[in-house]
């Protein structure tokens, strides 16, 4: 087991009405910024929970965050919080609200030139002004971590920020929110928490029996749910399981002690920002040629993972590793989730080559969890994902 | 599931060497109150190194804290607190010495008329003064938790005290610390921490799918490091996989929404107040017969656990339960714990009654998961453990 440090202050109310207890959480006084997407909760009732939560607060709204939270837009929400003097942010969303919340949170107290530097100096955020979210779409667990993602259209730009800073004071995770969400994006919560797991699991032993068992047993978990979940996300029992597996799949627990890969975001985040296939869809098309390109670094636990999750007991450690890509190729399957990236888009001739480049340009010369995946790896795993 | 809040703001510190980073958790300036035991901590290096990494702070010690932490003692550290205005508090210890410096931070600025009112009110503890702690023998989970337990031998109480003001700041976890402590130590170690899981598991199923798949990782960890851990306590994967487990058993993370049962603790709590015997062993004592007494309140529960920690794979559901029972009894025969009261003391054919009594005094009338454990029962289990 590798060394760590570990903190996670994030306050979680969990189950079924707890959007009403909302305000025991907030300070009173505050001036409240609430940030939404693209309406969703104006249908399903969680907009009307949580404005009568907040009766007692004087609330300004912000609503229109897109899917991969665009620069531009969350550049208009803080400039209503810097006009209109807002002392608490409320993401009411999925992670694309909470990623842009947490960009705000940070941008509201950045001194430097412009925001858009706190993504590209790859430092940590170590400040930010206090904020909380209410999730209404389970997978990225970005309710419950320090990271954030923010795309620039304009420049075809995705790009990652973290740090102490952007934790949410409190998380609201309300598993009845489910059986309103479409069923593409329940798949896409599936498939993402999904491989959330997988790379910080997939990558080599280091003898953390607790880390890896505790990996194991959110992939269980969610294998065992998604079927349910897919079919009637109605049922509380699969939803609250799902959704706790996603906040436990990305809140840092897993992650302790062993070393992580993460080149599938990597790779995944270009492919977003190149065609604009859905988050969780791109992770889906690289992970399988990644395990498979990367065979032999990889078999251990790959093995292991066939074995514990898939239930994968005859063979040698190769045919067990091979059988553990392709029981994770079907359930992407399964979920009606496409793992080729010319499902997705006629025009993927060259998409090796730019992401190759695109890694260049960045300096991002060695990454994963060996850090020496190459941006000409890079081209070679994307390829095999045509 | 049921309803949860969860919040758990303690910084951890796991590794090799990192005591030497205890100072960045400090602030400067702070007049440290450095506590400990009976000194094992001067012979393992563990003093010279918190000495070192303290250099530049003001220090005063307080060593003497006895295992089962005295209240008595605890006064008189009380008054070098106040004395010496004191401002930070540091533990260097194990559960007792952890237990004693939460007590000591809240009663630091408790208002009442004398601090043990703060074990007798049942009221969570809501403030506390600041305090880490430098982990020297895994166990009780304490280090990251926000109850602590505290004895008075003078009316031969032992008593429960809880609530968010008393998490630690910081802990430091380094796993070399295991070597040097006493087989029987660790023994109970084990012994204690895998019944902690078992406290919050052994009950009835509530379709909490994750928190028991993590509590069935915690005990297959704890069962499979144990031997080595026994035979070899240098061996520092075996070390760190029980030290995170101790701490993961106890955290609060596995008790989220589900039911706890808590009662091998209540039980065992007296056989320590009335006979000295070692808490884990207490709970060793109690457990198989609270378990065959309860068994088929509990016999769902136990047979899951048999199957998927004892690989108990054939047979019936009772034939399941009845063999995880046995199974937990011979885990702790295997690290050298017996498991009647007889074995320990001549003096037990009225602890049945006297336990019962004391249940009654104090108004537990009904504890457990289903909160139907009565005083009665207290005895019919007691008197099948002697």
């Amino acid at each position: 087991m590798n060394n760590f440090q570990f903190k996670n202050p994030t306050s979680i109310l969990f189950g079924k009405g707890q959007i009403k207890n909302l305000s025991a959480e907030i300070k009173k006084e505050s001036k409240i910024l609430m940030l939404y997407g693209g309406g969703s909760i104006k249908r399903n009732g969680v907009y009307d929970q949580v404005k009568e939560a907040l009766a007692d607060y004087e609330v300004i709204e912000f609503g229109g965050i897109p899917s991969n939270p665009e620069y531009s837009t969350l550049l208009e929400a803080l400039k209503v919080i810097k006009e209109q003097h807002i002392d608490f942010l409320l993401a009411v969303g999925g992670g694309s609200v909470i990623d842009g919340t947490k960009f705000l949170s940070a941008a509201a107290l950045y001194t430097g030139d412009t925001p858009w530097d706190m993504l590209t100096a790859n430092k940590p955020i170590t400040e930010g002004m206090p904020f909380g979210t209410v999730l209404t779409l389970p997978a990225t667990g970005s309710e419950m971590n320090s990271g954030a993602v923010i795309t620039r259209r304009e420049i075809k730009e995705k790009l990652a920020m973290m740090g102490p800073g952007i934790f949410p004071q409190f998380s609201v995770l309300d598993p009845e929110v489910i059986k309103s969400i479409p069923l593409r994006q329940l798949a896409n919560g599936l498939a993402d928490s999904f491989t959330h797991v997988l790379e910080q699991y997939i990558t080599y032993p280091t003898g953390a029996i607790l880390q890896d068992h505790f990996a194991e047993s959110i992939l269980q978990t969610i294998v065992e749910v998604a079927p349910t979940v897919m079919k009637d996300p109605s049922d509380y029992q699969a939803a609250s399981n799902f959704m706790w597996s996603c906040t436990m799949a990305l809140n840092g627990l897993i992650q302790q002690g062993v070393p992580g890969d993460w080149a599938v975001h990597g790779m995944g985040h270009e492919l977003t920002a190149l065609y604009g296939i859905d988050h969780a869809r791109t992770l889906a098309i690289v992970l399988p040629s990644h395990y498979r390109y990367h065979f032999e670094a990889k078999k251990l636990k790959l093995a292991q993972y066939a074995e514990r999750v898939w239930n994968v007991n005859t063979g040698t450690i190769e045919e067990k590793a091979k059988a553990g890509i392709d029981k994770t190729e079907d359930f992407f399957h399964s979920l009606g989730i496409k793992t080729k990236l010319s499902e997705y888009t006629d025009d993927y001739s060259e998409t090796g080559t730019i992401v190759s480049d695109r890694f260049t340009q960045r300096g991002w010369l060695g990454i994963g969890e060996h850090g020496t995946l190459t941006p000409a790896d890079a081209k070679k795993i994307i390829e095999m994902s045509y």
